[in-house]
């Protein structure tokens, strides 16, 4: 019998990581853009990794390059700026049929000077992290928008009962706990507006975070999972352009401490905050009937 | 027209990174297993989203639990741990169908003293981590191994020549240049091996971890991605039973320094390293017809 | 000649980083204090060094439930819940004659539900941690407020210009280029203030902040020292009970990408943002004829 | 009453985090050295922060070029390296009085392909790092070496009896427990060697690392402290050129897992080990009647 042939499967290849800032001064007013992108080419690669034939290779250098070249007519979002990535390198190079990229956004304020904010003086945001992936497959786009370590608590109205038990159980129930987690969510857009012009992906962004926020913060929480499902269903119900919402989250223990060696009571008032382990609920909320292609979210870590 | 209903998508929770360290101390030489292991279950929790109850929700705290107890018995290697998970779990709950165990494995070494290894004192071992990955649907099992953040770097048989150039190439080619990575790498047992109790799963690694330097190490590198499919060939020509191998590799820049405006030549001798941004170099090297089953590799970041 | 008998020196131990989450729910609208505290005993502690006698040794556990059990009673200022530890510390044995108190608080904010500050659910706040230590030696108390990762950047009005330029000089001067930094401050308070019980820390706190962001912004900076002594200066002029402030911060580079071989102008538009390295800058800033405690300050890094 | 003028105190700048990669290629035998280093001046300085006269200020742009500069001669032992390059900035401006330079550095081991090592591939070593500071203060040189991430552990031999009690202990004793730490330690030249050219500091360093860890494994613990003290005393007996050692360990606690509920025995065989918080303990070991500079360790954080 014949071994069959090692080969080249899937791959893909590019610049990770181009920390590119964009600052727009065509009036004193400066406007600043901070992105972390990353462009990562799909198609026919065979030959550099089979024979060492670089012919087909677009230098990870020349895409960084592209980056900060665009950059130069300004980001926009960076749903946008991703899509023109996408279009430039998948039109410029017959052998590049698709491929992945991704952004990390950061925040900026102005700063205030006399109750008057600075016209170009600025201290980063919040401490979440805007994310966008565009995923592009011959002429299909997918395009993925988000956002991670958004820290949000409740300090009541959340409680964990009904369980099932087992030998291994020894979790008690309550009705009243701290609950909080790193709100980490990415929505794809449905395929109408994947990429489409008339979508304003920042005025969606912002949408998406508030109602998350409230989500989070409006319902009596019987576990993350119910949470996580009102979250989801929340920004479906105010977004029909988005397919689908998917959400990793961790549950970052409180633990309420025992003070009764003390002397002490303690009424849900002192908690221990643990590292290490922490609950992980993941989940997707989408549309009856929906399809979700694989291919949008592959590489994605965590979101199942 | 009526709005498709808004429902529960894909979906897995579990507890994360439960850091166990297992001593066995049946004779005076000590030995020390050390894991960070995270189990997450699939199946059937739509109530728990939809309706807040909780009847199917084997708690996170009940899982951490049992991988504390099954500890107890011994650990073994991080994949048939894992599998004893996947076990215990998919039978001992009938809506439990699956689940996606993973675990990051850390080394030690004995302390030397008077030239003797110590009974009971360990250093920790080199910088590299192992890791598994067990999934579990229905009856069958998928088991991925793999190490990361191995660094390994050579100092001259690499370059870079012959790609194509456009408008945004500035890069220089060269015959002669540093090539650094981290090495990350997942390799999948075959179905006839995943879960079987013959496969010397510690061996498997060690050699696999020998064969991944050797092949770094052997051949001019015309680019990283040739580099990588020496790698992955080599492997697969020695194992038989591994399916497939994955990489994910950052090309760890190392520029030379222009010493020129200091009156000094720079033969290749002092480089600087750079951080931000890196090239990103994924593949898969795989077997002619063989097919790769998705399931196995969700969640994974960054391995295309 | 004999060798002179090796010692014990100066030492101290403790519990570090001790995660207290404190809940005050006396009405329905909650308030949430946050805090990462490290505690550190120093007196006399030879015996545990050099005879394996712990008598002395007040264990860390005790220290870290001392630190819960004291929250229940609320937190207050961090800095006036450390003097609170130091006191019980030191009052509670005779060998601790002195200790280190640190705590790092993180904000949160109330969500906003329907234009409403919700009363129980919360979100992380801004960027930044705050900072404080106490330091007791016997009678005595230094009181060190701070904070650290206050990231800020202005587009403008920032140059370098006339500096010394030898052999290993290349950098072109710059009227005009970004500045950023992450802001890292520590403010001493003066003797008469530290530990006393009018002193409002948490006003003292938002001040400081202010003022900071303020001074940053308001003037052209020659070099990021100038700027660093405007901060510092704003705060003295308003803060008499600061007896001196001290910052370390890095000069972020902010890089103009030279876009000229792709036939574009980049009028300092288009910025590379690097990771390593980075100038690093550190100043103290006091008053005329004060005498600085270097005891305050050991152990703090970067601050020199 | 006149108020104090406010006026600059101490301060210090530079360039930090310079990662210098020296490849020696004399023959096809390469060697390898990689470093992470930071150059901060100390001297007159204070036109730069109350005037905006940079006239003072060597560029951390300068620095960096200077020690890549220097790098092209090689770079020999860390302490070395940094001692030439506080000559030159004393040396070069008049100003200059002084300042300090700190380096990391990381280790390579050849890849071994067919039981021989290589001439050109590396892989990065043990997890530790190395580190070295050097200030020059006028004509005087203090040097410390060191090492930091250096995690050890013991399954047994350890215990912790004989503590006060007092209303908030809750820890029992034990006479058999898991010791773990990373160890960071910082041992200082005395001053006859600090600087002086037959000085071999790569081989005290090994030796230094040797004897840490046979004194860790050595004997029982009767705390950490005690531990720390045995492993400082045995470096400074056999190493009369090392003035002073000082520690900062953190005690990792590993916490033997309750198993009983599950109807398991654990005799100390099942661990989970914590993250925060930790014990650390902080020691300086050294010779009777010496005086430690202070100068030497201003800005080393943690080492009290």
């Amino acid at each position: 019998m014949v071994e069959p042939a090692i080969v080249l499967g899937t791959n893909q290849y590019g610049k990770a990581e181009v920390r590119v800032v964009k600052v727009t001064r065509d009036t004193d007013r400066h406007e600043i853009e901070d992105l972390n992108v990353t462009s990562q080419l799909r198609g026919d690669f065979a030959a550099a990794h089979l024979a060492g034939d670089n012919s087909h290779v677009v230098p990870t250098d020349t895409q960084k390059n592209t980056i900060f070249a665009f950059a130069r007519d300004g980001v926009g979002s960076p749903e946008a700026f991703l899509l023109r990535l996408a279009e430039h390198f998948t039109s410029s190079f017959d052998w590049v049929t698709g491929g992945r990229w991704e952004a990390e956004s950061f925040a900026w304020q102005r700063i205030v000077v006399d109750g008057a904010e600075h016209d170009h003086a600025f201290v980063r945001g919040g401490q979440e992290v805007r994310t966008a992936v565009v995923v592009a497959d011959g002429a299909e786009r997918h395009v993925i928008a988000g956002l991670k370590e958004l820290t949000v608590l409740k300090t009541t109205q959340s409680g964990f009962e009904g369980y099932p038990k087992d030998r291994y159980t020894t979790l008690p129930e309550t009705a009243d706990r701290v609950l909080a987690t790193d709100v980490a969510a990415r929505w794809r857009y449905d395929g109408a507006h994947a990429g489409a012009a008339d979508v304003d992906y920042d005025a969606v962004y912002a949408s998406v975070r508030a109602l998350l926020l409230e989500a989070f913060a409006a319902r009596y929480s019987a576990a993350l999972q119910a949470t996580l499902f009102d979250m989801g269903r929340r920004v479906l119900e105010v977004h029909p352009e988005i397919a689908e919402i998917r959400f990793s989250m961790p549950n970052k223990h409180h633990f309420v401490v025992d003070l009764a060696p003390f002397g002490l009571d303690n009424p849900n008032e002192v908690f221990f905050a643990a590292d290490r382990p922490y609950g992980l609920i993941e989940a997707t909320v989408t549309r009856e009937g929906a399809e979700s292609p694989a291919a949008a979210w592959e590489g994605i870590a965590g979101f199942c």
